[in-house]
């Protein structure tokens, strides 16, 4: 992994950003998926565009994403895209949605890049980078606490979790606070030492397979909700938090 | 009211976010207050600020924070202001707390101003003026849908509401989405015709009495869920919507 194979996914993010940004807080158009979740002509051309440069870019590679259909699939590397992550968030003029890129190899994350194009944001993370840039300061690093009464918790929502809400109240009555809302944010927020643990469910490949490099590449840890890594097939329950300590205590809560 | 006074209100929350951005993403120590809410040093030396300027440019008038004693309390004319409106949103990194300035005349608020010191985002509304001003876009102007099951809810928390949460849940099953989180944040973006209603309740004069002549300014409608205007000795529940139509039937929902 070299110095221009970093480029061609920052070439990639840089050029769906400003594929994004003319859409933000412009009055688009959204229609409900089958699944319900909401997605705008904002996703389909980000997505069109990461596809483009990425397909250019690394020609043996395969591309996973959440608007279209998988492209040469059975490659052992493959990049998995979701253009607009929190598109609640992006429909509803909040600069928090992002655009992620990660990199599966044999179906385990192996790099993951978590970018917010209208603040600038843009975390990458692997076993051989773990950096943070953006306008509003912050460094990559968790916060090294093990008392999960000191913790702060952060999940996208409590409609997420249906039957499971129970097991989800469980662990927020253990932890200090909880703030609703954030979707990747809240993975890049705890890799910044910000957030202690962020808890989901139902993610897609799509939805972890960025933030898991990241998080990890801060020093965090990140698995399903049966302590197993991710990976493709798992069953999209999440689980990440800053310290060893911290999972164990949040993974007893939640089992 | 002059453009002195306004460029008042300006010095006094510029000079509030200079005191408060070192302090974002930096790791400062949070206490819970008696209402188990956080505070911070940031919360406290930004009010501090936002007094000093605003009792010298104002002399006459009295002044209402959440963080320190009353300051003139019986003057017809009352600042009432938050330095941080959105504490966990700050201490987690969350580029979506504000800074809030009100005035009340006679316990009516009649001028507020919502600032994000991180993002540079500015709301101003009152008779006299509607302006909003940010790097990201936006507009004045609350978008003009009377049908509430195209309208986007949004509240900072479902564990705000207590033995109120089925009356939420009512509303929230009427409208096309929720999205949680956003403190003042989300009155900014309905001002922005971003969202469409925003429900919340046990707000305190300093977390409603900014917002409520902002959300009016860019044209809609905002009380409490009796549907009477917001003044000192309300009760804290607040309804804000787009239009009067879908404030008519949220109001119906909620009672």
């Amino acid at each position: 992994m070299s110095g221009a194979w970093l480029e061609g996914v920052a070439a990639a993010l840089d050029e769906a950003g400003a594929v994004i940004r003319p859409y933000f807080r412009a009055g688009v158009a959204t229609e409900q998926k089958s699944d319900e979740s909401p997605v705008t002509i904002a996703d389909r051309l980000a997505e069109e565009t990461l596809r483009k440069i990425l397909a250019a870019r690394f020609p043996d590679d395969g591309i996973l994403g959440e608007e279209l259909p998988p492209h040469n699939e059975g490659a052992r590397r493959v990049w998995v895209i979701d253009p607009i992550d929190g598109t609640r968030a992006f429909i509803t003029g909040r600069p928090s949605f992002c655009t992620l890129v990660g990199l599966l190899e044999d179906g385990v994350p192996v790099f993951g890049a978590i970018d917010q194009p209208v603040t600038g944001e843009r975390w990458l993370g692997s076993s051989f980078i773990s950096r943070f840039t953006g306008p509003f300061g912050g460094k990559m690093g968790t916060r090294a606490i093990t008392d999960i009464g000191q913790a702060e918790l952060s999940s996208t929502s409590p409609e997420m979790f249906g039957p499971h809400l129970p097991r989800i109240d469980r662990l927020k009555s253990l932890c200090r606070r909880i703030y609703w809302g954030g979707d990747a944010y809240g993975y890049g927020l705890l890799a910044l030492g910000q957030i202690d643990i962020v808890v989901e469910c139902n993610l897609k490949p799509w939805d972890w397979a960025a933030i898991a490099p990241v998080v990890e590449a801060a020093g965090g840890v990140i698995t399903d909700w049966s302590g197993a890594k991710l990976r493709l097939g798992c069953d999209g329950s999440v689980l990440a938090a800053a310290t060893p300590a911290l999972h164990t205590a949040a993974l007893a809560a939640l089992s």
